[in-house]
């Protein structure tokens, strides 16, 4: 804030209030003054938030009414321009004429981005009850078993293992469809011998988010898609090794792009190299040469994931991800190989 | 679009987006010209996109990148203020200068808001397995079982009965933290004789959401409590009976606050009556005396909740909801009784 030249900050994103006062509400305001912080909820949290937020004052918000905020000459009000929607932004300068409003994209970033001991275990319990899923999910690949089946699969074993949910919707994708990398499970695509098998997913254990994808092959593998396998699992273990502090996140992503230049497959990685993640499945930085992160420095602690990537459409798709947190000495995988 | 003397209109919201194409994707922007639409992907459903979406166009979109869009004289170009992040505003603006770009907060909104028969059906099959699973439930009751354990057993009785997921998160609360609206069911919470139980729930079918509570005793009722609920039930019987077609939706909003006021308890309703519901579980509009979409009329083909409560701090809460559909002859709840 000092750096800005920021009187104070004003939070609207969810999961930055949920960081900061470890609850959650939805349609909240955390403002952060120098010296006090507000926190203005609406009716249906009002008493919870009493009780729970004890570092801040906390106020009910009504749409429209204008609080008595800003009254020690707090003049430029940072915002995070990054997702405040314009609407919003436009009542705040309506609301407080007097106040000077100062986008600041993803204030809460820098903040977030390096994790702290107990992040950092939330993670790797994440990691392990999502890890224990595919082990489960590997056991139950049967001939004409429904993508949607094993997804289901998945979430029951997580949810009923201690997950409070999942990081996102499972993209278990069986034969050409994995080519599509976002692809959702289906009913009605059900596995046949010599399929090629995506698993993509991740358990949210103690708020915090797994991350892994697996390709493997059901039956009689497909000759040009084990070739793209070889690279892409060769290409995960050079940006493994070449992780480290001060790295830019663009150059990290460079090197996969590298070397699938140079097997002339490069065309067929089609999105980035990688994500931040924690409290959300994609956090800053976004792992990507061309990307608007690409010049965020790699840092310790920072946990994001690698998961290079070929897609062949009309064929099928490898890529292989785990989730992994940069030490001094370099990147360790949350996951077994 | 003619009526704001729009050339054209940009979309970033998933699910407006998913609403015109029938397809999902993260970070997609759909723009709509007079004669043609433009729909713009990343590499990720690039393939994907291709194949499914027949109408529009489809573009491989890079960060960054300035697309040659917006030719022939389309100056004026309409966002949707409401949830477009303040810097994507600015990107636009700085990727195509030499447009207008206009806020329209919820462009979607006015077609989205009335349901067409399609949508219709699908939101009764999301209310009648919400039906369902709240009878279970209702069997499940016991001394000792917890709020979370309630909430999964519903979660998985609809998702192995057709649901593709929960609309929210199930509140269910016993005891006191029934005063919370929005608690969020724990697993230390247990219940007692004695107990209130609310009961707030609703599946995802075929994308549309469903949405009821009920609050029942476990035991012997709280003579407090048992008046609220009459209040609220009857608070809700008055709604039910004034919507009509040309109503605005603050005025629905008004009817209870009278009533409450009449008992002297409309302190204890901390929240708004109702909101739309469709694809997403609170739409356009939000039914309140004091909201933004106050002056919003009531149409046929809407549907929205209608959820009035009560809350006492330290002791209980009370709240009755059905999600009905707005006829010529009135208010046609989704729920049974």
């Amino acid at each position: 804030m000092k750096e800005k030249g920021l009187n104070a900050l004003w939070l609207e994103e969810e999961i930055d209030i949920f960081y900061l006062t470890g609850m959650r509400f939805s349609m909240a305001k955390l403002c952060i003054g120098e010296k006090e912080a507000f926190l203005l909820v609406d009716g249906r949290y009002h008493a919870m938030a009493k009780e729970g937020a004890s570092e801040c004052e906390v106020l009910l918000y009504e749409s429209g009414k204008t609080l008595p905020l800003f009254q020690k000459g707090e003049k430029r009000i940072g915002f995070d321009g990054a997702t405040l929607p314009f609407a919003r932004y436009e009542a705040l300068r309506k609301g407080y004429p007097e106040q000077e409003w100062v986008s600041f994209p993803g204030p809460m970033r820098s903040v977030r981005v390096c994790k702290e001991k107990g992040e950092l275990e939330a993670l790797q319990r994440a990691a392990d009850l999502t890890w224990q899923g595919y082990c489960m999910l590997v056991k139950e690949l049967r001939e004409g078993v429904s993508e949607a089946e094993l997804a289901w699969s998945f979430e029951r074993f997580c949810r009923e293992n201690g997950a409070s949910g999942l990081a996102f919707s499972p993209i278990i994708a069986f034969g050409e469809k994995s080519a599509y990398p976002h692809h959702r499970a289906s009913p009605e695509n059900r596995l046949k011998k010599g399929d090629i098998v995506l698993i993509d997913i991740g358990a949210v254990v103690d708020d915090y988010s797994g991350d892994m994808t697996r390709t493997l092959f059901f039956g009689e593998p497909n000759q040009q898609l084990l070739q793209l396998q070889e690279w892409v699992y060769e290409a995960y273990q050079i940006a493994f090794a070449a992780a480290r502090p001060g790295m830019l996140a663009g150059e990290l992503d460079e090197c996969v792009h590298s070397y699938f230049r140079e097997k002339g497959v490069d065309p067929l990685f089609c999105h980035g190299l990688g994500h931040g993640i924690g409290l959300e499945v994609h956090e800053y930085p976004r792992l990507r040469y061309n990307g608007a992160d690409r010049d965020c420095p790699l840092l310790c602690d920072m946990v994001f994931t690698i998961e290079p990537g070929l897609y062949l459409p009309g064929v099928g798709g490898i890529r292989y991800e785990n989730t992994v947190v940069l030490t001094q000495e370099g990147a360790k995988s949350l996951y077994p190989k």
